[in-house]
């Protein structure tokens, strides 16, 4: 009975420990996640209204729920759109004061969106998708994911998307949800000081974010496992199901849409695909390719052209020009005057099903077909530029709608052609009087295919879509379009837009996919031992602890190899700034310990001290054991050891004695250096600064908890050197 | 113009290396595939409905085919019953003449199962993805993956399915994935040589496998990527997504339902769930926990009485009394007469959409529920005994179905208990008078749960799932309930099914979640030098060819630490015998070496060799450089090394000196003695059979092509022993 009782007991531990491991936090994650998802979506759809008209009956309505009531917005007598409010009857001067009303508003939101950004937290602009992988990557980046940021980039994302620039709230989401993350855990001990379960924590959030962005929680987790994250275990993708779970039933339970439903949209398409298809769909797809390709490209000249002088210094100007255009242009084209959700949302759906601004009408398929392909044109132009402006806001919803403009005019062009000629050989399986094509169907293929172009995710893609429409018939189709739409593109180059960001800025990122040179030695790489800095622990005036302080004093770097001697250069370890402050601070704190005391870092120490020295030891700021490796060794192991491990440095060495170093930024510059066809690999002044990193930061790995990167050669203390009579050096290292 | 075309035709390269890299074998397999999976479907089915009747008008035709004109199964003239056929009437007669043809039938069916995988190919039984796993681990099964296999498997698994018996063809087909994948690979020059070619070749083909059996092309992904895979880059999900998505394509073409549907069941539900629906989706969650885990248990039990002597000498005995006892079982419960895809496709539709087998009768509800759970009970006691004897198939269908059944069951009551009390509080969200509750929706979400709590897969269950319903709007509660059961079995157990059959084998499998201890140290695991059997490069008799030779014949290790000499144990390297056996035959061969010249690994030849002596260089065998850790490195930095790069050894040296080894073996024994509630870790003699991997193996790693694994301390050539005067072993290790 009591072995039963205790048994019983372990039992239940065991099960609460698996129940709430951490989960609190990704509950408590979630839960917000979804509530500022549902703020950001009832904001905006607000604040996008207002530009047409007030709704009085309630300030805080949307037309939406002003008209809940009416059939129709036409019969809507609670709102009153500006014109009629100041009483303008003539049509003519109506859509003149409407023109303008859209042109005003849009500039003042993107304004307000930009200044805030520009003056009170320069890291909320764009998505932060690039930022998020290279600290996922292992860098950080101070104050980035921090409160204010997280604050202006919420309220930015609004006003941005509201202006209707080009912009969309997806990608600004991730960021969203990585300062939450952060913040989260910065107030629970258990994570303030485990570095692996922050980075863990941004994993999590990430997929979190995605989920709630798009309403689709298995796609997020996918998104931050295919897109963002450089270690992604079970664990972690457990934890992101969960929080993902919570954030989503959060969003359903707030409900910002009214419908139930997770998205804004959401299709259901009745009539299976016909085989003939398939040939439009990889003609879709290569398209996708092709423009996903240009927006990449697009977006980067844009990016070189920033750097100019005079636009780098009045990025406000620069955002109320584009707003004032994007504004003036959009207003124009009846199908750009909706926010991007609705116009995507029209584009999928099928024309049975709704009569929407005569996308529908079959006498004037033209005008229609037209007006598409100046949406995806101008669409393109806009996402282009407007991404990486100093505005909050994602290109992962702009392509979108790029790719569903074009799939749904081709879709619209095979429809007409099939109801022309009904008995071409192609069309043989279409059953006569029903209907063969669907063009929302094409649309949604082309928005597959044009996301995946532009961010080359295929599962995701598909998921997301998936998630998005429910349309499980159609996804092989989609499948088929990504595969074909990533080949193209892979083919123009093979990275998605936020690697080539990632190299634009150069952030110190290894992909997972880079190609190394398989003739490289690690010592063409390293920096010389002759260049660096290092502490020699048996000479003056590193060896004792005022020589030490000095020595943080007079030197810029983050961290320092550790010698015997200048002279041997034999190699004890390696030691970072903060590690070794701290230790010499405390040290001169304690009583007997004076500024003339030796400082021991685990080397022999019968050199020169007599037998009564002091010494203070500081073997504890070391990062035991170093990761060593030979002059010989080939760069792609090198490459590879610091992306499986998530290194910072490693250490060249021969015979224990200390003949380079090579950090992650020496193996970047090579890479792009080797990379012809990459843009120059540069650091731009300006928005984002790093700790520097060279000649080599303290690897995170050494706080890791349970993430730990492997050390390899304990060899404590190291031997001298020795000569070998009988081989030549060139013998030894072929 | 020439720099133009010049461009253009580098674009070409670049986009046809994209296009066709590898993937034409990857199109290969998907084809072969999906043509496979067609065979199986169409061959189990046609099987299963002859153990009824024939069809007059064709022997080939299945009953559906032969009544396909027909509006319903009575009144079909072409399908003959057998006791129509032998002209029985007494209804009795008939029905216990049906009953002895459905036992003989079933016996029959899995007999010749059970024979073929027995004598011809024992490595086809069960499943097999407990095995793909360990092989993706690193470790090779000869014939595992073999030709023979391959055809036995296909054939068993009809049979075995046919014959009614609780497996599923879904597992199976993960096997007959990797065979194809495997074979293909030996066919192509590009892969028979790069091992790391064929692990990826093997992770892809599990995706296309799983795809393939559920129709599910994204599930397949996942299910490589979440339960099988050690190793998934980009490229290799890139690569799956490609083959899942040719293999389903072909799949659908084949079209083997005649429904022009990737699956057998799609279902399609109208109604929305309601918020307190949750609770028994809760509760569902709970119970798949606990049913997953009641079955993992019984699957074990049943598995350690299977080694008795009497069961392990009459494995095909053992088939044959299990499939006498399904079938006169199964037959008297109508809902398990018909094969398991039917039952599950059944319970998951809604009442409105079919009246099967009066399951959605109103007036018999009683009997339904039970039927329901009876069927639950069953299956999970067949399930889980038959899993793991000696005929293919796998445990993930039948889990759904027993899942399936268990909610249908719970569904029906809630349903009854709401039409009874409408007016509670807790159904205030239903409709009047519109049906509320829906039991084909917690079928699914049973299903779901059951599935989770079985294999603890979160993702790829769902999307399964998602997958093979388009149930979009219930993504949420399915979510909700594998979370729950993955809650509810990881608190009484934290693998699943595959990990512990893993486990119960022996497998030298490392788990990605292996929980470690942090104080044990590499010194407490490692096999000290003094048992280790080495290579000594100074000495006698291993410093010649011909001693070499004679100590391969002597000892029967795979591999072998190479050091100095047995005085000094000056590590040099690690050679593995087939490396070393190859090197010294060749050197024999060879002009000008004799039996007595003198092998050189890299060491000083100074010591005792005249000048005029002759060497024959066997550095070319050693694994150069080997990874060498400390004595003091802390087990979990060991455990992450072998994990995260793939390693079957690491030498444990201090100061150049081989102080012991450590196999990924070693590191299984010492995890489990560990872990008190794990299965006893040992090798059962018999079925499986491996290379002998103690004292330890090459790593695979050193043929990779762009799979390095890192090595990381290139000590080349080693230096001599030394000792510090000032300090004692204590002070150098604290």
């Amino acid at each position: 009975m009591a072995t039963t009782r205790l048994k019983l007991r372990s039992y239940a531990a065991a099960f609460l420990n698996a129940v709430f491991f951490d989960l609190h936090l990704y509950l408590i994650l979630g839960v917000v996640l979804g509530v500022i998802a549902s703020f950001i979506d009832i904001s905006y759809e607000w604040l996008n209204d207002y530009r047409e008209g007030y709704c009085q009956t309630g300030f805080y309505l949307n037309q939406r729920f002003c008209c809940w009531a009416e059939k129709s917005y036409a019969t809507c007598a609670g709102w009153v759109s500006w014109s009629k409010y100041l009483g303008i009857q003539s049509p003519v001067a109506s859509w003149l004061y409407h023109y303008l009303v859209y042109i005003l508003s849009g500039v003042l939101l993107a304004g307000a969106s930009s200044v805030l950004v520009v003056y009170f937290a320069p890291y909320a602009s764009s998505s932060g998708i690039s930022e998020i992988k290279t600290i996922l990557g292992g860098y950080k980046i101070p104050r980035f994911l921090g409160f204010r940021t997280l604050v202006i980039k919420i309220i930015g994302t609004v006003l941005a998307v509201a202006s209707g620039l080009g912009v969309g709230k997806e990608g600004s989401l991730v960021h969203i949800a990585g300062c939450c993350g952060n913040i989260l855990s910065r107030l629970f001990g258990r994570f303030r000081n485990n570095e692996a379960k922050r980075q863990e924590m941004l994993s999590v959030a990430s997929a979190a974010g995605i989920s709630v962005a798009f309403g689709a929680p298995i796609g997020g987790v996918l998104f931050s496992l295919e897109e963002l994250s450089y270690y992604f275990p079970s664990q972690t993708m457990w934890r992101s199901f969960f929080c993902a779970m919570v954030a989503s039933m959060m969003l359903k339970f707030m409900n910002p849409f009214r419908t139930g439903k997770l998205v804004a949209f959401q299709v259901t398409y009745d009539r299976a695909w016909h085989g003939f298809e398939l040939v439009f769909f990889i003609i879709l797809g290569a398209l996708g390719g092709i423009i996903g390709t240009a927006i990449i490209r697009l977006n980067l000249w844009a990016a070189t052209r920033r750097q100019l002088a005079w636009v780098r210094a009045n990025p406000v100007t620069e955002v109320l020009c584009l707003a004032a255009v994007t504004s003036a242009i959009n207003f124009l084209n009846i199908l750009l005057q909706v926010d991007t959700v609705e116009l995507v949302s029209n584009l999928f759906t099928e024309c049975a099903d709704m009569g929407y601004e005569g996308i529908c009408d079959p006498s004037r398929i033209g005008r229609t077909v037209l007006l598409l392909i100046a949406a995806a044109i101008l669409k393109t132009l806009f996402a282009s530029v407007t991404y990486g402006t100093k505005v909050p806001g994602g290109i992962l919803m702009p392509s979108m709608a790029i790719g569903a403009c074009t799939g749904r005019a081709i879709g619209i062009l095979v429809q007409l052609w099939q109801r022309h000629y009904p008995t071409l050989a192609i069309f043989r399986s279409c059953a006569p009087d029903v209907p063969c094509v669907t063009p929302g169907v094409y649309a949604l293929v082309g928005a597959a295919a044009t996301m995946a172009g532009v961010t080359r995710m295929t599962i995701t893609t598909v998921v997301v879509m998936f998630e998005l429409t429910g349309a499980l018939i159609y996804v092989l189709p989609i499948m088929v379009a990504v595969t074909v739409s990533k080949w193209v593109g892979d083919g123009f180059g093979p990275d998605g837009i936020f690697e080539r960001l990632i190299r634009f800025h150069g952030y110190p990122y290894l992909g997972p996919q880079v190609r190394y040179p398989r003739e490289t030695a690690a010592a063409e790489v390293m920096t010389r031992v002759q260049d660096l800095v290092v502490i020699a622990t048996a000479t003056a005036p590193t060896n004792t602890l005022a020589g030490l302080r000095e020595f943080l004093i007079r030197t810029g770097y983050q961290g320092f190899p550790v010698v015997q001697s200048l002279e041997t250069m034999q190699l004890v370890g390696y030691v970072s700034r903060p590690k070794l402050q701290a230790a010499v601070e405390q040290a001169l704190k304690v009583d007997g310990y004076s500024e003339d005391t030796v400082a021991y870092f685990g080397t022999s120490l019968t050199m020169d001290h007599p037998v009564t020295t002091r010494f203070v030891d500081l073997r504890a700021a070391l990062d035991t054991p170093p990761i060593t490796m030979s002059l010989t060794t080939p760069m792609f192991l090198v490459i590879e050891t610091f992306k499986q491990l998530g290194l910072r440095y490693i250490l060249i060495t021969r015979n224990g004695q200390l003949n380079g170093l090579i950090t992650k930024k020496d193996v970047l510059r090579h890479l792009a250096a080797l990379d012809n066809r990459s843009e120059r690999y540069q650091s731009i002044p300006g928005t984002y600064h790093y700790d520097p990193v060279y000649p080599g930061q303290s690897s995170p790995s050494n706080e890791y908890g349970d993430r730990p990167s492997a050390h390899f050669t304990h060899r404590f203390p190291p031997v001298p050197q020795q000569r070998f009579a009988s081989l030549t050096e060139d013998e030894i290292v072929s």
